[in-house]
């Protein structure tokens, strides 16, 4: 067997499994309270208007649903995230929307698609880790941009576009994942004028934005007309709808969607029809902005709880940043932790969160540390975090 | 816009949309009988049961089928895998097996686990047109192996081994598409062997062996002790209960799958929770074998219809390969003639095929076409043939 073995080991598709997927199977094992993931709470999905979906489909058209379909998407789907697009600010058609099974199809269809191995991309640092995953397996190379509480400083943008040459800047402009953080509009209207300027694309991840706890809405970066030839925005179901369904997609333009449709028939030819058609008539038929009121209000209350619980029991000397929306808080511990060791305690404790480094491209702050807040009701919030407590 | 422009034109993934995806928007014009594409025949879905399907799992675990699941597929879903490959012959585990979403994501995944750029594949010519796209999209480079009316020459196999050294040989042994020629058991055990000696994986892509016609059944080249260590079998449901649901696995050594489980991570993190537990209790609540039954003799007379009808009205010198199971008839027209061009011939005649040219990794035959018999009924065939006959 050892010839076999040899090849494999010869091969460019090296990569460790994430870290936060491995931290996931311990964070199944009930007597753990996890803070770690993202799973957004099951006891809020709408299961009754999804099996309704569901059952409507397969009686008014189930011979089509079990059937191929096409790349792109299902017609009806593709209108109703065109809408849902527009919502944020972008003046989307359902020409311009491309299907993902999910936004990191989305970025993974990009990477292959705009990107050859070598090319630089530009990102926050920290930033989405299974991002970072999606595009490291096509060979891109990455390059931190400075932030500030703002966000991307434009000034650094500039400078990092003359310096590297990059083929894209990848960003979560709203709730950012890990820090939370949200750029204003001033800052976003500056960065669409820098990229306006250059020659490369805008890869704009967007799943949190419609989880806010405030009535503030800042557009999308994509929605600036300086950088519509350019701008790639990403939406998903997962964090409002559900995760398990699988639906994502991709604005941009439409020749360009094109080329990244012929990247997808080549790696998967198409979504689920069935879900597809679920979803799109489950957007027709419900409300999801209103359903999404009581969701919104239920996680700003248990961000609340965490974020109190949190600065009763840190030790002195520690950061919580107070995101206004999005599923983290991010913390960082005075010097002496390092939370890729205080994890394993926490385990023993019984709590579980996500360290902070493995979402750093370079120069990690191993005292940082992401929690969701989304997952657990306020008691076992509570529980949580006096477990967390014993570990300082 | 320029710049963008020039910059998206220096990229390696560049590749022409596949032809017969192509095609498909035409024959999706109802005024045209398809005999292109391989959709199979909506009327012979079990609509109720899948509905039942997806009912049951809402009811019994909405939550669970909303939210995240895992990379490598629900366990009941690998379950319910394993126990279809091992009734190939295959001594399957659920440990052994990936779910993937439909095989064209199996075979992309291996693609991108197993190769570098520049490494060499050995193929039938001609082969499965998607899987070249997939192949191809990583940069893969092809080799066509010497068949004959049994598939690969196992000696020749041997020759391109030592020349070439190739990374794999990816073959579809049984009702090869397009061709549907079937590789008898002795040439399998042949092929076992040769690789066995070698140190190159084995891509057995097997989507069509329950549409069969007779009552022998081969044993995979996987299901071979000798080539256990190195064999990725991959199956799916699309033409055998839906293709809309896009289920599909590939069984192989356990530690290689897990890197092809990272490798689905960062691309598509998992494939959907609902389709996955609805398939699962499909499965395990019917005798999909009992089902296939009605289908297969269904397939089975509409294949006599095409071969009979066509064997009618072919210009002399023509040859029909008739299959003893799959989806498709392969043709050779005289010399005179090239499918390539007939074919718009035939769309203006009202009736669709898929030239047989891009079918080939080298060498063309121009006068190949394939033909599908799934998707009409006996006397859409007749007329589809009669349309035919109207263009030579």
């Amino acid at each position: 067997m050892e010839p076999i073995r040899a090849r494999l080991n010869d091969c460019i598709s090296q990569m460790p499994p994430s870290p936060i997927r491995e931290l996931f199977r311990i964070a199944h094992d009930p007597a753990i309270i996890s803070f770690a993931g993202g799973h957004p709470d099951e006891k809020l999905f709408d299961v009754e208007g999804m099996k309704a979906a569901y059952s409507h489909v397969f009686d008014t058209q189930g011979g089509r649903a079990m059937q191929y379909g096409v790349t792109d998407g299902e017609w009806e789907l593709r209108q109703a995230a065109a809408q849902r697009i527009r919502g944020t600010g972008i003046s989307a058609e359902a020409s311009n929307v491309l299907i993902t099974s999910g936004s990191q199809q989305g970025i993974s269809l990009l990477a292959h698609t705009l990107f050859n191995p070598g090319d630089v991309l530009l990102c926050e640092n920290p930033t989405f880790m299974s991002a970072l995953q999606a595009f490291g397996m096509h060979g891109i190379e990455f390059v931190a941009i400075d932030t500030d509480e703002g966000g991307i400083v434009p000034e650094a943008l500039e400078a990092a576009i003359h310096y590297y040459r990059p083929k894209a800047l990848y960003t979560i402009p709203t709730f950012q994942n890990p820090t939370g953080i949200t750029m204003p509009a001033s800052r976003r209207d500056h960065i669409a004028q820098v990229l306006s300027e250059s020659d490369m694309w805008l890869i704009e991840d967007d799943p949190y934005s419609e989880l806010r706890f405030t009535d503030e809405r800042v557009q999308p970066i994509s929605a600036d007309p300086r950088v519509a030839d350019r701008a790639f925005y990403l939406g998903s179901l997962s964090k409002v709808l559900s995760p398990g369904v699988r639906i994502g997609w991709i604005h941009g333009p439409d020749e360009i969607l094109e080329r990244v449709t012929v990247t997808k028939q080549g790696t998967v030819i198409q979504s689920s029809t069935i879900d597809q058609l679920a979803v799109a008539h489950y957007l027709e038929t419900n409300d999801l902005d209103k359903k999404l009121e009581p969701v919104r209000e239920t996680y700003r209350q248990r961000m609340r709880t965490q974020v109190d619980a949190l600065d009763r029991v840190l030790p002195t000397g520690s950061y919580i940043a107070e995101p206004s929306g999005g599923m983290f808080v991010w913390v960082y511990l005075p010097e002496r932790y390092d939370t890729s060791e205080l994890v394993y305690k926490a385990i023993d404790a019984g709590v579980i969160f996500v360290p902070g480094a493995p979402f750093y491209m370079e120069n990690p702050n191993y005292q940082s540390m992401r929690l969701t807040f989304v997952s657990a009701e306020p008691d076992v919030i509570e529980e949580g975090v006096a477990r967390l407590a014993t570990v300082f």
